[in-house]
Order: C-alpha cells, then sequence, then structure tokens
C-alpha cells in the first residue's frame, strides 16, 4: 500500500444473508440489536476518521436526520451532479482512486468509506484496506445486497471476530487495498 | 416445536456477501479454507443426522462425485419429477411442512437440510430449527443467494460463534422452527 495514501475502512451493519437494507431502503430491522448504551464500537470508529466519502442514498438519509450526522468532519458526496452545500459537504462524481489520491494529498489520513454503493465502487477501485460488518442475526430474503457489481472476488483476512449478548457477530478484515492484487477490471455488470 | 417432529438443520457455506455459489453454481472459492484435517465439524454434524432433504442441483452435483456421499442415511430428493433411484434416494415433489411430518412419524430425528433451495423453502415453511453457517473471508460480489425467496423475515438466535486459523468464521443459530413464529406466508416472490 502507498503509505501516502490514506487508509479507507469501511463500516456497515448486514443481515446474515448479505443485505444492507430491505428492497425500499428500510434498515427497521437493525433495532433488534440496538442495547442501551451499545453502538458495537461506532463511536471510537467514528473518532478515529477524519474525511468520509459518502454515497447519494446514504446522504439523502442522512439529510433527512435531525442534526447533520458529520459533524467536525471533511465530507465528500458521490453525486452525479453537484447540489448546494448545507454543511460544509464537498461533491464528486468520477473515479474513485484518483479522488481518495487526491484528498490524501490535502491531508486525509483516514477515510470513511459510507454506503453500500461506495461500498463496492471502492471494492472494485482497490482502494479499500479495512471493513468492518456488523453482522445482525436475521434473515431478510430480498433487499439491497453488501456488494453492489463488484467486479472480481475480493478476498478478505480476518482480523478479528466479536459476539455480543444481542447475537450481533462483528467481523474486522483487512483488504487487499492498493497492495498485493491484481489489476481492476473495472466495474463490471456482476451477473 | 412439535415434540414429535423431527429436528430439521441446515449446515452451508457462505460468502462475506451472503452467496453460497458463483452464479454458474461453482464453489471453487471454498478452497481457499480447505485446511488438511479440518472439516470444521461437518463429520460430527454429519454423523448426527438420519435424514437428508436434498435440493435437485445438490443432487445433481452430488451425483457428479466419485462415491454417493450420502450413504447410511436415509435421503429424499426435492424434485418436481421423480428419477430412477440410483442409491435407495426417494423422490418427492411438494410443501415441505407435511413432508418434516411424514418423515417424522416413519422414524427420521435429526433433517440435514441441504442446499440453498431447500434451506430457503424450509424457512419460508417454519420447519428449520437451527442453522450452521460458515462464513467465508470472501467477497464474490455476484452468485446464488444464501436465501432465496424466503417469504418473510428470519430471526435467528445466536448460540456459538467460532473463528479458524483460515479466517473461516461459524455461527451457529437457532431458527424458530414451528415454535413462536407468525403463520407462514407462503412462498412469496421475494424481490
Amino acid at each position: 500500500m502507498n503509505p501516502l495514501r490514506a487508509r479507507c475502512s469501511g463500516y456497515i451493519a448486514a443481515s446474515l444473508d448479505g443485505f444492507i437494507a430491505r428492497p425500499d431502503g428500510s434498515i427497521d430491522w437493525l433495532s433488534m440489536v440496538e442495547r442501551p448504551g451499545e453502538d458495537y464500537g461506532y463511536k471510537r470508529f467514528f473518532d478515529s476518521i477524519d474525511t468520509l466519502l459518502v454515497g447519494r442514498k446514504t446522504y439523502e438519509v442522512a439529510l433527512g436526520f435531525g442534526s447533520w450526522p458529520y459533524g467536525g468532519k471533511r465530507v465528500v458526496i458521490l453525486a452525479h451532479r453537484p447540489r448546494p452545500s448545507r454543511h460544509g459537504e464537498e461533491f464528486f462524481a468520477g473515479d474513485l482512486a484518483p479522488l481518495v489520491e487526491r484528498i490524501s494529498a490535502e491531508g486525509a489520513k483516514h477515510v470513511y468509506v459510507d454506503g453500500g454503493s461506495v461500498l463496492s465502487q471502492s471494492l472494485s477501485a482497490g482502494v479499500l484496506d479495512d471493513l468492518t460488518v456488523s453482522l445482525v442475526p436475521i434473515l431478510l430474503g430480498a433487499g439491497v445486497r453488501l456488494t453492489q457489481n463488484v467486479a472480481r472476488d475480493v478476498r478478505l483476512q480476518l482480523v478479528a471476530c466479536r459476539s455480543f449478548e444481542s447475537g450481533l457477530v462483528q467481523l474486522h478484515y483487512r483488504a487487499p487495498g492498493n497492495g498485493d492484487r491484481s489489476p481492476s477490471r473495472g466495474l463490471g455488470n456482476g451477473q
């Protein structure tokens, strides 16, 4: 991995059958693992990052929150069309690899790749360095998939695995990043 | 759960993104977790069951093996059309719940629901009692899904979680079975 490039991390919840949302985008089922005072390490992770790359859909959900959830961080929204910035967020359309290079040159050290679509783009572009998946003990049967049109196999290295009282299992993997991998085949059509 | 009904167990490997095979059905990627002398508990599980319910596709793969892999067990193949039995296997077309009742009455105590399609049918029919998923540290991006047209959410209870040197994480869940569940909505179209 290029030591000058910011580390890119994914941090996402999924059902046991690999869905991150229902077909209509809803994530109501996450409430089954909500416990008072338990955030499954999210705050610590969030404190460790300085920059977020956020997909358009995730951005729209965030805009609907009472308060802007990304305060104090640099936020780049991946969207085909820029919009008026409401909270200092920037807009970007294009390939992820050069974007990560640019924000690294501008000072980013640790980037949160937030949302299923951007996560898959980062896997296809080979820029993801690690991935934390919080596996919720439910089978949804249908929905928005954890990976979407990833162009090739991504072999991961298990770093840690922890189970919680709620039945949530948190898996932490190292992803190939821009290290030992074959060249990207670009964004294919998947299946 | 009806104490007279055989216990029905699923035991299956999946990629982290919820696929059990590539789009063409191949499972070559399982070799990444193969280790000499390590079967991840499969033999012990297989020894504990007396009956298998096998989907047509899984059956065809099994027929291609050098030797019949289900020796010493009662085997029922779920297929729309019966075929000549080669190894004493029976054929069945119909709903899973009455089949499980019938084989229970005929003496089955522990049934292995083998193959993705039959697993999903057993979830929809509410007859699955437990599920072991061996999560392989790979993202495939596309393929045959762990769940296929399951008609409703299936909430699971985590019983055990174990990680291996290879990066495989084996998750053991209790499924609602025919105990505390709402009536089946039958096989829907999913997404």
